[in-house]
């Protein structure tokens, strides 16, 4: 086989066979296809696409390009949750405890990663003592005892995937429908998922700006999910706001403890209902959608699913009374209100850009090796839709002092507010199995 | 500038500007931009295509890339000639003398390239003591005297091409319009041309198989010449037989001669006049084509072009004697006859095919390393369209030994002859100004 006829009749809009793929796969893991190689047959993957046949192909390939996590000592059916990525976007804290306490294992492996706050791996580490440092065999262990734990990412997973990813970055092919889809889904199995429900977000904070590009990329991965055996559902959700009203790590956990509590914000509580009845059906513990809401409405009223966050949290080493006294997370010196130059209406609020101001703050990290600032963040106090009075609180900036006057000022300027009234925007735009 | 960003203006349909492929022809050339890029790049161009303005300024900063060879001391304007390839093309060999004679200055570097036949130079090697180590010096002193000289390719010519093409290889982007054009075009400026005729093959023995691609690859070639400053005429010309009878280094040079004596195949001489009239009108000798013709037709005719290459093998050390004498040229031991099978109407002469068979008896290289014979190849006796009977000769295969049953079965192939009366086809497919 020769890299150059496989890109030819790609380029042409061929199909690939599962040879081609596998071929193409194995010579980027081992170095024997060049770069200039790949990054042809990527840019025609973007022109010409690839159908279902060889998206799976793809994924189950770069799955096999690395190691897998061994969770076969685990009982159940291990469901996995994965976002596109949003602002404000804290339900992974949310729907584990939930999740689990309906029965279904949760055996998570998180990362770092980049963006406008940290990831699961940050917010969890902001409680007093908690550590993802366990043994395989510690892991296993604790999902069959409380249904949920947590690990960081280990092992040289889907190995292809990173280099690909590191090559599309750099020659323009990151926005591509089957590429996107077969990275996450290579990912979330290569770890370990038996049935994996997936939360596309749509709109302005998103990566998929409209409803049309979310249902494409959704229906690929639940193509994908399905055609491999692992039952994939998916959700296509609201990000044109922020999701709930903090943005930032510990303050994200605080609005994850509230929602736990059933004191959560309207919007995300909603949307963890929505995930956490489908992980629930993945996993076989409810037949319907309408059955798994009301599990996982039942172990949020019980308060069964904050008790099991309880014995999550000392489990792996943290501090289980901050359930009950948030304030001992880490906290900003100075809370800083912004306040609407006029009333009105708020018409829209700048997902992105509430992200960025929060980054702007030290909530989030650009390059790998920046430090984080746990307790900084922004907590809004409106969402679209609402009427404002002049003077009135928009949001807090709670702040160690760095970067607080363009924080203040991006809120300012994205917290648009009209005369006219405005319904809020929907929440679920779509739902895929 | 960052290349992502010029990727994925050209993967989305934008124009490149002048300042951003000047950045990536020189990022080509100094070895900043890798090539990982430049291949994304290049299937974003076989994709969405080059505008006019891209191609010129492509087409120059490649020229710009390397040298240029310096023909500043020559009088009058240098026009070259490009053929884009085919089977039994003798053109060059007999354009040189017939140009020449007009008045217009002929200054060819040439080489030896991969093919079916050697390149020019191995067919002018053929002639004893010719030689092209000529000092640049040399050169220019001959094209004034004789107006005709060839040399051998030298100097570091439009090295960002090199790399290009190289990389076209083995990427699948060779077939692209702006990129062919663009290569053939900065070769010929580099090379020093100040007007350039083109000899655009089409069909089955051509690159471009089609007269829509023909077209297309000439227009692009001619937008570029008129755009840089270079006046650029073309021909699309018949390959779907090869041109002329002979195929083999030192047959076509014996067919060269016979028709610069007025004894050649009837579309050898044609082409000849046809390509011959555009170079004397781009050379400015004459204002229209009829009148290029005419001067053409009159060096054949009287013998003055005849002398001139006679002159031309003589200043470049060669036997002159071969001219009078051709049984003087590098002959094969044996002449294999090929006899029809059967009776009636030529149909048609698979070209590449005579091509490879003409290989097989050692006429061509595949690689840049390989001897090549410079006495073997085929001599057809038929055109298509022609009348055969059964056990007439149509063809000769001169050989050494090497592949002569391979090439007699291939010709037997390739040759078809069937019983329906068939037009020959024209020569001339079309002209582009």
């Amino acid at each position: 086989m020769r890299m150059v006829d496989v890109i030819e009749k790609k380029r042409d809009g061929g199909s690939l066979s599962d040879e081609e793929i596998q071929y193409f796969i194995e010579g980027i893991t081992d170095g024997s296809i060049p770069d200039y190689q790949a990054s042809a047959l990527l840019m025609s993957v973007f022109f010409k696409d690839m159908d279902e046949q060889e998206r799976a192909t793809l994924t189950m390939a770069m799955v096999d390009s690395g190691d897998r996590i061994d969770l076969s000592g685990i009982e159940g059916t291990l469901v996995d949750k994965h976002s596109t990525g949003g602002v404000g976007d804290t339900t992974t804290l949310i729907l584990g405890p939930l999740v689990a306490a309906c029965g279904v294992p949760v055996a998570k492996m998180s990362g770092r990663g980049l963006g406008h706050t940290g990831g699961t791996l940050d917010k969890l580490e902001s409680i007093t003592g908690f550590h993802i440092e366990l043994t395989e065999q510690q892991f296993r262990d604790q999902v069959n005892r409380l249904k949920l734990a947590v690990i960081g990412q280990s092992g040289n997973l889907t190995p292809a995937d990173k280099k690909l990813y590191a090559l599309r970055d750099v020659t323009a092919t990151v926005n591509s429908i089957p590429l996107i889809a077969s990275s996450i889904m290579s990912k979330k199995i290569a770890a370990g998922a038996d049935a994996i429900v997936l939360d596309v977000k749509t709109g302005e904070g998103a990566f998929m700006k409209t409803d049309e590009d979310a249902r494409r990329l959704a229906e690929a991965m639940v193509g994908i999910g399905n055609a491999v055996g692992r039952r994939t559902l998916a959700v296509i959700s609201d990000m044109s706001q922020p999701l709930g009203y903090a943005v930032g790590n510990a303050l994200e956990v605080k609005e994850a403890i509230a929602t736990l509590k059933g004191e959560g914000p309207e919007d995300l509580t909603h949307l963890c209902v929505e995930l956490g009845s489908r992980m629930v059906v993945a996993g076989g513990k409810a037949e319907t959608l309408e059955e798994g809401a009301d599990l996982i409405r039942g172990v949020l009223e019980d308060g069964s699913a904050l008790r099991l966050f309880r014995s999550f949290i000392e489990a792996q080493g943290g501090d289980p009374e901050i359930v009950d006294h948030p304030d001992r997370l880490p906290a900003a010196k100075e809370i800083v209100s912004v306040r609407a130059e006029q009333e009105g209406f708020v018409q829209t609020i700048g997902a992105d850009d509430i992200g960025v101001a929060a980054m702007h703050l030290g909530a989030g990290r650009a390059t790998k090796d920046e430090e984080i600032d746990l307790g900084v963040g922004i907590v809004l106090k409106k969402k679209v839709g609402d009427r404002v009075a002049k003077g009135e609180p928009i949001a807090d900036v709670h702040t160690n002092g760095r970067g607080t006057d363009t924080a203040v000022s991006m809120i300012l300027e994205h917290v648009l507010i009209g005369a006219e009234r405005i319904a809020p925007p929907p929440l679920i735009h779509g739902d895929i199995q």
